[in-house]
């Protein structure tokens, strides 16, 4: 308890995931500044993908984030520092400017198990360029230890500054994540470790703190829970938690009654039955969300026979 | 993990405080039957108190429990127990029959810690009529250690079968709930321990999982986490994570699909920021119940700065 933290809030990133980024800039600035206010060290302000590499056809401007358009979104960068998250594959290392002429501090690069050494690749360029970097292993509820242990290799020898523990799918628990935790400071004792966590059986923040008391020094969240499907831990309860001095819960409290009530009207995340049921079953949550879109939606019994009968087709019919 | 657990499913009794039982008989036998296919061990259906000793103007069978009527509720008893819960002060002891001619299987006896010597000598009497019994010490954040320890003196030696670690405020976070029982299963290792948590900060699900690890054999939670204010810790997530052989889920879900949801639009329990802020200051839900039933209930900056300023009036203003 009580080593130093950071709080990376990734209301925009992983909240974009629900409503397919549709925040204005309003929304994206008052965010911005209430977080600073709030003393929370890191917004993660979308992904760096690329338009061309996602075949985009609709400007998408908090998933193909721009260097010029974010310094119109911000034109006072203050003490919170900015990143953002791109994937293996849909990024272009074309598209990222040095990091002196970026509004950008960090990158992290998320990655499953099978392709840490592109993610280390990507790592490696963006450090060059000056940037902090991450590497977010998903889904690791599912990962064999032999897996990891040689992927950990790799990571030892890269120049990421932060390796993260991210339970994609919501379906680990305090027992896990301090196992993990454990595993991942043993093995890589020279890298700074971080948790990115879910909620679908309300362990997120629970999750988050056990990581913290073993290690963790990047704990991301997101306002209100924000998030893909169940959504991430709450950034307003470790601001709550944490007794640091600078933290401030106000600011926090301020968004969430300024914008966040209203979105939760209009975008649907957090505990709700099907993305528990994918949670306890350790399974992605995109059987459940495209079933909450279906005239099914609240058919908890229907949808847990069809996930947990395996001869039955679980997509939710088109209607 | 895995030591031999009961869940007792408290969501009349403790939901109750959410909507002035306003139960229907067919919701509560739902309730009973579901609970009981899904293997839940124990159904708190309401409080055993007087209505005399609380003046009651009107009737309110899940408040006042009677026998007769909890006999035509349910017709045939399974393999689900049933208990009610008595406050000091508020139960006559002439109300209660003999275990063998009630369908009562349980009495919990609630108190705050300055009460317990007159909390078991309800539990005596209790216990004398046949019943299985527990002492639930509230407001457990709030004790000091050597009040506990003399408290546990009168424990010791009393002939009561569980004692309750209660979190009313939902304040408590996984390493105080362990710390908890760790002192009650060195202090009290002739009885059966128990833990009810709230979930104000998301925690009640945590706590619930740490206290069984520690020794708790006797769980509480509500269906759908209906309970006071934040509500408790969900049956059904109680349920989806104990591997039990005899535990189902489906039938949960079921009375979650049937009754819950609309339930839920008709009352408020769960994560609600007002909830949130009275859980981190470790303080009694009431203050935030009653801001949430006056036209301020959205603004959580104000309640903050109500309930965090000392020389400020903390009760809303009547609208």
């Amino acid at each position: 308890m009580g080593n130093k933290c950071k709080i990376l809030d990734c209301t925009i990133r992983d909240g974009g995931l629900v409503n397919n980024w549709d925040f204005s800039v309003g929304f994206v600035r008052d965010l911005y500044y209430g977080l600073n206010e709030a003393g929370v060290e890191y917004m993660e302000i979308g992904y760096k993908n690329s338009p061309k590499l996602l075949n985009a056809t609709e400007p998408n401007p908090w998933r193909y984030l721009d260097d010029n358009f974010l310094k119109e979104v911000i034109p006072e960068k203050k003490y919170t520092k900015l990143s953002a998250l791109v994937d293996i594959g849909r990024v272009d290392p074309n598209d990222i400017l040095p990091r002196e002429q970026s509004i950008l501090d960090m990158i992290r690069v998320a990655c499953y198990i099978r392709e840490v050494d592109k993610g280390l690749e990507l790592v490696e360029l963006f450090h060059d360029l000056g940037y902090e970097t991450t590497l977010n292993i998903m889904a690791l509820s599912s990962v064999p230890e032999k897996q990891l242990i040689e992927a950990f290799e790799m990571v030892k020898n890269s120049p990421v500054d932060v390796v993260y523990v991210v339970d994609s799918f919501g379906s680990l628990d305090p027992a896990d994540i301090e196992h993990l935790m454990k595993k991942f400071k043993e093995m890589l004792p020279n890298k700074q470790l971080g948790i990115h966590a879910h909620n679908n059986m309300q362990l997120a923040f629970a999750n988050t703190l056990t990581g913290w008391r073993n290690g963790a020094t990047f704990l991301d969240s997101s306002v209100y829970g924000m998030g893909r499907a169940a959504g991430n831990c709450h950034t307003e309860l470790l601001v709550s938690y944490i007794q640091k001095a600078k933290y401030d819960l106000k600011p926090v409290l301020g968004i969430i009654e300024k914008h966040m009530l209203d979105m939760r009207k209009k975008w649907e995340w957090g505990y709700i039955i099907p993305y528990m049921i994918s949670g306890v079953l350790n399974e992605h949550p995109r059987v459940a969300m495209a079933y909450r879109k279906s005239e099914d939606r609240d058919k908890y019994v229907e949808f847990y026979d069809k996930v947990t009968t395996p001869e039955v087709a679980v997509a939710p019919a088109a209607k």
